[in-house]
């Protein structure tokens, strides 16, 4: 069998979500499409070994799976949880994935896969996907604000994604607002942002509020919290609003300094299209110097990995460039 | 007499800083050497007519005394206050000078002197200024924080200029941070952060402070105030402290989501030294994601004037250029 030269061959690159719950990978063709997408929990996964060796069994299962050979694979690109160093292709700490400080991922990738590899932030690579593929429909200036369990910024200016001279730029769960936490905050510490509206402090807003009706009771997540506010509960109609004022306080702020084209809103708290209303409602008010204009993602759940094809191509076409 | 062809002769650059105060006008040569300077009160400037032909009569001034042709000049960059599009050459508006609305300044300037024109808000083009000459030298992100009756900020992004889908980037004078109105602001009115701790909010600190024991008195200015603390006096004291604390949320604020490599602070309230000092101490407890380096602007009162000539000299450039 006369095998094909390696310019003939058809090229891929892989993609990577590596998430606090899953880890997601996805394979696609040069022109940006998917032929093939693998799933496994994160739950367990305790060190970088073990993400290294799940991401090798996902591209393996891929690779068998869509009839392409790994001599075929160009490029690798991989969004991970917590503060990410780019330009070193460092992991510099997270506390999901059984807390990671300083690991140096991009080359552990290249050295199990034997392609070149690219590392970003997942939120970053979140806003990398809906530049691309998404609601910002490449806009040169737009923020995707991830409000999840976490909550940051993926800030596109001047139609480069924004990283900052410590590479925390965007990481707007620091954010102090009228109604949230003055207290300094250590490190690995929630930022007061983060502490009054992520997905932890707005179930203990609910606590506070039913502290005696429901002192036996499971507090609700934020999602069924918002869906009984919808359903006329008191208490969970003062959370939304609390929730959905600061959000706007700081959506309003980001506006203020950046004053971008587009607000993105993602995340599984974020994605909610009550609190997007509500939050709307707020902002309507606030109109100078400029009004922010708010969307929900369109990739939702699918923007980080997008992100990563993303990534993992710009990465090929840099090294075929060269 | 041979006059030298305009190849041969030296070209000269005028940058003109048209202040709420004072109108500055600066002769420099292509290598953006300042040989003149001319000085003007804008006080009684009542239209964009009288600014133009004050403007005028500095350029005749200038050229007389520094010996300087008519036929050298290359460009002019102008600063002007309040909201101002550089791309379309409109001051949009600004309640100094007697209140401009979509000001054409650009074309006028254009017509009245037949050469090439730009102009640029005041607060952004300081930022030029300490980018080129001053504290910032040359950095490709920092940020211009500039605090006197009003306040706001010159943004560098990726080594240019952030202005934002409406030209609005950098407004910090309507942030809101713990201890600022939540009040929506009005077309006209001064912002939370502004109103806050801009010079007149200031003043409204003290006089909030010495109800009773003043109330014949006139208010010190914010430098008096900032010297009273430093010489002791209690309610000065307790307003420096209050005016650093929200300063410092704010470049907090700032921080967190452009992680810049410097801050530096300039206006007329924003160059003491006593408020350096005590915002550095209430800093230095916000460490997380990054800590905010702050220094004050080297550039002072010419920040402006030195920056219209960067804009200036740039022009002139592009012109050439084609």
């Amino acid at each position: 069998m006369i095998r094909p030269s390696r310019a003939r061959q058809r090229g891929f690159v892989v993609g990577v979500d590596l998430g606090a719950s899953n880890l997601r990978v996805a394979l696609a063709s040069m022109d940006g499409s998917l032929v093939g997408k693998w799933r496994d929990s994160t739950k367990k996964t305790a060190s970088p070994e073990v993400a290294i060796g799940q991401i090798r069994a996902g591209v393996a299962d891929l690779l068998a799976r869509c009839s392409v050979r790994r001599e075929q694979l160009r490029a690798i690109g991989v969004g991970a949880p917590g503060a990410t160093d780019a330009s070193s292709g460092m992991v510099l700490a997270t506390s999901y994935l059984g807390g990671w400080k300083n690991v140096p991922l991009r080359r552990a990738l290249e050295s199990a896969l034997g392609i070149p590899a690219d590392i970003e932030n997942d939120v970053k690579i979140a806003a990398i996907g809906e530049h691309w593929r998404g609601a910002a429909g490449r806009l040169s200036d737009f923020v995707f604000l991830a409000v999840g369990t976490g909550i940051a910024a993926g800030i596109f200016v001047h139609g480069q994604l924004l990283r900052g001279i410590d590479a925390s730029a965007g990481e707007v769960g620091y954010l102090m607002v009228p109604g949230t936490s003055e207290t300094p905050v250590r490190r690995g510490e929630a930022g007061p942002l983060e502490r009054a509206i992520g997905g932890e402090g707005i179930c203990a807003q609910w606590r506070r509020l039913n502290k005696r009706q429901h002192s036996g009771a499971a507090t609700p997540n934020a999602t069924e919290i918002f869906e009984m506010a919808q359903g006329g509960n008191r208490s969970a109609q003062s959370v939304l609003k609390h929730t959905a004022r600061i959000l706007a306080y700081a959506i309003y702020n980001l506006s203020v300094v950046l004053n971008p084209s587009l607000f993105i809103l993602g995340g599984g708290v974020g994605c909610s299209r009550v609190l997007l209303a509500e939050t709307k409602s707020i902002l309507k008010r606030y109109t100078e110097p400029a009004k922010p204009k708010l969307v929900l993602s369109t990739l939702r759940e699918d923007a980080q990995l997008i992100g990563s094809v993303r990534l993992a191509l710009d990465r090929a076409n840099s090294v075929s460039a060269r």
